[in-house]
């Protein structure tokens, strides 16, 4: 970075003070799913609510637009004017939303995700219901406070992928549907059938978790700059570039819960922890979008560590961690059961071919909570009817239902399309990656480095300076475009199911 | 607590400000400590040293001053008149140093301790040197800014141990000296000899996990609102009576390690459980002092789990833990070898007799420094001298010597004192304790509840509601009273060294 000058410093200082309450409020984040005992849970959300609310007062102080008006007057650092377009977006935004407002909405958040925990545990939406309700009415408010053009779904949009709207969601995520329908009528009409039960070996959680050390390890994932822990959702969080965490969760009959989320946290983590180290400290010291986060996590969970290559090179590698019951699994009979295409449950656990499916119900409901056409205590029933349109199936309980994700209960409105988002990023950026690395010969040598280095060096580390639509469009020349998905998901599972 | 007035509130709300940073503070503390991977090190010191810089700013703010000058002008409230005392007490000590200067020096701490950790590691006491020096001058300057009666080191002790002076520890410690080196030179040459061989066997971790996580349920500490977790220097971080945490450390051939710093740390962790709800979230909510502090890991560690009643009740249950070995060695020969005396080298492993020496070594060195009689490069010299005459040993590095404490790295100038004090404290309420709790019909029940419960009724409860020596006058209607100390171990150990 060029010299700077003596006022250009004092306010890379003064952002250095809202990274510390950032930093403090990631680590809290990270002790509250890995780390806390349940005795301490309570008055954890008091001071995460007071943190987040000096932080938010810093963002949104006298001072900071004093410093915003000085440096558009004066400063003439490329970096610096990035950083106070990003810093004004910011101020713009937050100085909407009553400082006590948001306070007492981070604190409703962090009980929430308590409450959400135990609703999740006795399968008893009635308990979460009353605080969904409040979430939902602050984000309405939210949303009116911020403004939108079209939809006002658009305001929360922004905040997670700025640039995609309603209006473009509308189109994309139909068609998206319907590709993804005729694919998955396509595999179920296949004479290829997975055998999900082949992998359902008991395997001790200590070699699933020799075995996610090991991987993360392959794929580059810096244990020096993080580490592994567990909860009840896989998470990433991270503190800093040289401090980014990782949670998994081990079910010891199915080893590809901790094993592929593990790699889908550390592709989030590879990109958190090879961000620019002269972004370090500043608001673009992050992702350029929450879709573009997902694109990374995604890319390696499924166009890697799940491609036929990866596993004709890894399979003996793998059984050296797995039970004996895996040495009389064939590598085809392993892959073919790895792509197992089946509507069902859980997102998390759904292949790629469904995946989506559940993002787009999330997407529909989240549009009708926040304009009012559904309420918090409907969604239980909403979420079955949508279940049954789309995918086939239907959740017996809750727990398997409405309740079985984190983000609500965080107060994460407008961030599951990002999930889909991330799959057509990573598909786009794939296809381009394809052009300058050699990646069937990368998978036959676990030379995952060249890979990592060709998406630093498109992709993390430029932090925030650049939004995902501008990433995409300079990296693989065109605007966003779906299409790659679908052929990549075509190629692949055509090949599979032989079709 | 009675109703409180609206100001009454606004005040204590305010105060939970200051707790939140607390809180935070504490956990990122606990995190360094026992969870931090090495590459996060680095910039968590400055993220601790601007909380600390804020934390210190609100203590010492003009609104701090308007609300202690309304609440004397106006409350009538005993506990809110208390909290004020001790609020206007840190705003007078803190308002005498300028803000930056404490930031400068939280910050230079945080780096000192993951420096001190590095010095011993390569046991160069160069690394560290620099760091110490410009702690000690920081410390001196502190003095004079808070001021003090008589010798400097008295403005240091008045933070760990209000009332206790220089004048009182150079007629105390002394004559504490002469008497355990008199029980030292009895046990020498007694006929009865410990043989720690005995207890060296190798004791897998996952045992002596699994022994300080029971014994730590025996005594009451309650893990709903803790955890255990391992550092290089056992330790116990408070974040609030529904969450304290612990670390202990294991060493494979001696179970002495994790087993009584267990107790020991969980000692200090009954103690902060145990603070009356009423306090929460107030500065009183915390310990009244950090003697009295010791004085209840100690209790624990030494009056309880170290005694022969105790070990008579619970030898097969620690056999059902510890490596076959144990089968062959008879209560009497490991009692006794529990109770090895012999002169070494690091404090934290010193039997209870030999333990003070080192104490009271650190608090000479602590003075001279202060006093710039001795300079922290001559300290390695000085400490071996000191070792030779106090001990008759003296280490062949300085990982073994001067390099062994944490304490020095992290700024506690003026707490080894408190050690010492503990063992005064715990010998004298223990005297006063056994006239109401039948302790050694405890001990034959493991009826650990009453002994716990009386310290919470006299001594936990009241949190620092009370200063150290003025709750010893009333738990035991004495000053305090060394000689109590001394006829505990003269008895216990006369009975077992037979003389």
């Amino acid at each position: 970075m060029e010299a700077l000058t003596a006022k250009e410093q004092q306010f890379m200082n003064f952002l250095k003070e809202q990274n510390a309450y950032k930093e403090a409020l990631t680590t809290l984040q990270w002790d509250s799913h890995t780390q806390i005992p349940r005795g301490g849970v309570d008055n954890r959300s008091e001071v995460v609510g007071f943190l987040s609310g000096k932080l938010q007062q810093s963002e949104t102080s006298d001072r900071m637009k004093e410093y915003l008006d000085d440096m558009k007057a004066t400063s003439e650092n490329g970096l610096i004017r990035q950083v106070v377009e990003e810093c004004e977006r910011v101020y713009e935004k937050s100085r909407k939303i009553p400082n006590k407002t948001y306070q007492e909405y981070v604190t409703l958040c962090s009980k929430a995700e308590a409450v959400w925990e135990e609703a999740r545990k006795k399968n008893e939406f009635s308990l979460f219901e009353p605080y969904l309700s409040r979430i939902v009415e602050y984000n309405q408010e939210f949303a009116e406070l911020w403004g939108y053009e079209g939809n006002r779904y658009n305001a929360l949009l922004d905040n997670n992928e700025p640039g995609i709207t309603v209006e473009t969601l509308d189109v994309v995520f139909p068609a998206l549907r319907k590709s993804l329908t005729s694919l998955i009528e396509q595999v179920k009409a296949s004479p290829v059938k997975a055998d999900v039960s082949l992998l359902k070996s008991p395997f001790p959680i200590e070699r699933q978790k020799a075995l996610s050390e090991s991987i993360l390890e392959m794929i580059g994932y810096r244990f020096e700059n993080g580490r592994l822990d567990t909860s009840a959702h896989p998470y990433s969080f991270a503190i800093n570039p040289n401090d980014v965490r990782l949670s998994t969760k081990y079910i010891e009959d199915d080893f590809r819960s901790s094993l592929f989320s593990s790699v889908h946290e550390g592709g989030h983590a590879l990109y958190e922890q090879n961000i620019g180290r002269n972004l370090m400290g500043t608001p673009l010291s992050a992702a350029s979008s929450m879709g573009m986060h997902e694109s990374q996590s995604l890319y390696w969970e499924m166009f890697v560590t799940a491609d036929r290559g990866f596993w004709e090179t890894n399979y003996d590698w793998f059984r050296s961690f797995a039970p004996d019951h895996f040495k009389s699994v064939s590598l085809d009979d392993f892959y073919v059961a790895l792509h197992d295409v089946k509507p069902s449950l859980i997102r998390i656990e759904a292949d790629p071919l469904t995946y989506s499916m559940h993002i787009m119900l999330r997407y529909e409901l989240e549009k009708a909570l926040l304009h009012g056409d559904v309420k918090a205590k409907e969604l239980p029933h909403v979420w079955n009817e949508l279940m049954q349109e789309y995918l086939g199936v239907v959740p017996g309980n809750n727990r398997d239902g409405v309740l079985q994700d984190i983000h609500w209960s965080s107060g994460d409105f407008g961030y599951f399309p990002s999930y889909t988002l991330g799959y057509v990023y990573a598909a786009q950026l794939h296809a381009a990656m394809k052009q300058e690395v050699m990646f069937e010969n990368c998978l036959q040598t676990n030379d995952f480095l060249s890979i990592r280095q060709w998406f630093t060096e498109h992709v993390h580390k430029h932090g925030k300076t650049k939004q995902p639509l501008e990433l995409l469009k300079e990296v693989t020349s065109e605007e966003l475009n779906p299409d790659y998905l679908v052929q990549y998901l075509t190629k692949k599972y055509g090949e599979i199911y032989q079709f």
